[in-house]
């Protein structure tokens, strides 16, 4: 099964720009992805890259400037069956994506945090994504009315999408890849002083 | 195998309260935890409640006054195999939780988000409780210092406890039960018109 792995290269991870500079926001992403080809690999996969802009990785990278819903929905349209699993999920260990792939039905969604679709594999020549706003349960929707049989797989790792500053607090707890010791390095730790756990920085040290 | 749930009576999330009038809360998280006993009904599981005051309830009650550690760890005690499952997991189906009861290991943990414990099963004698601070976190180091075999369940539906108004966006995108329906009967439904999607009341329609 062909899986990819989109990645924009411009700009990324704009919601961390409260707390990463946009160089360290680029170096983090790139730190990010390759967590995610190091565990599609763990997990008996062979991936590539569906990249905006030509990027130097290793692993084979597809270059394609749209936006994602277009640019997934043009490999979709070459009839194969598809793994999809987005670049910000770090915690995504070969266990958790080996449940998603395993998985059976025609159809299966990882949904992320807020109604996001951060993994799928499509078995039915007739799925195609909509990437624009609750895109869970638009994948649904459509999975329901080509009458492709769903499956949803229930996973904490997978749903958690590295977005916002209180994301980074899950890859503190639970990262066990290069994203986590990246942050770890630029002075990210966990403040367990108040209420709610929360990330703080502390530079130099 | 001994399954509670704990239940504070008072003052029940009181971080919705930006949103729900007290009476409201009592009533959502009571209605919340008749969704976790019927869940773990269907996985076959006979549970009670720990309750810190008698309540009217289908469902046997054991009332302790005392904060949860200590009330927890007075069951821990008795040295039966016990699993402990929050009162605020309204997402927590028959499947999740039957993938909680039947990991192996001596200590098997089910992480909230941000670091708490949402739920736990513990067939060591020596296992303790600690739910102050990043429960998850601590409860790995009981463990390990205990010397008890560990195992992690890797679950958006058990990770995602009911806390906050963004919350409120994963129960009505995957909630089946009775809370769903509590809230979108008390007006409650997705806004998908921004950037993220968020929660919405539209009352008295």
């Amino acid at each position: 099964m062909r899986v990819i792995v989109p990645y924009a290269v411009e700009s990324p991870k704009t919601r961390l720009g409260s707390i990463l500079t946009p160089a360290e926001r680029d170096s983090f992403a790139r730190v990010m992805l390759e967590d995610v080809l190091e565990s599609l690999r763990a997990a008996g996969l062979d991936p590539d890259v569906l990249a905006t802009a030509p990027i130097d990785i290793d692993a084979p990278v597809t270059v394609d400037e749209r936006s994602l819903t277009p640019a997934v929905n043009a490999i979709l349209d070459d009839g194969d069956r598809l793994g999809v699993v987005m670049a910000d999920l770090p915690l995504a260990t070969p266990a958790a994506l080996d449940r998603l792939f395993q998985a059976s039905g025609e159809v299966v969604l990882a949904p992320g945090r807020a109604g996001g679709t951060n993994a799928f594999v499509a078995r039915h020549p007739s799925f195609r994504v909509d990437y624009h706003g609750t895109s869970f349960l638009d994948h649904l929707s459509i999975a329901h009315e080509i009458g492709a049989a769903v499956s949803v797989v229930d996973s904490h790792r997978l749903s958690t999408d590295i977005d916002e500053p209180s994301d980074l607090v899950e890859l503190l707890i639970h990262g066990e890849g290069a994203s986590a010791t990246w942050l770890r390095e630029a002075g990210f730790q966990l403040d367990r002083s108040g209420d709610r756990v929360t990330v703080v920085r502390e530079n130099g040290e």
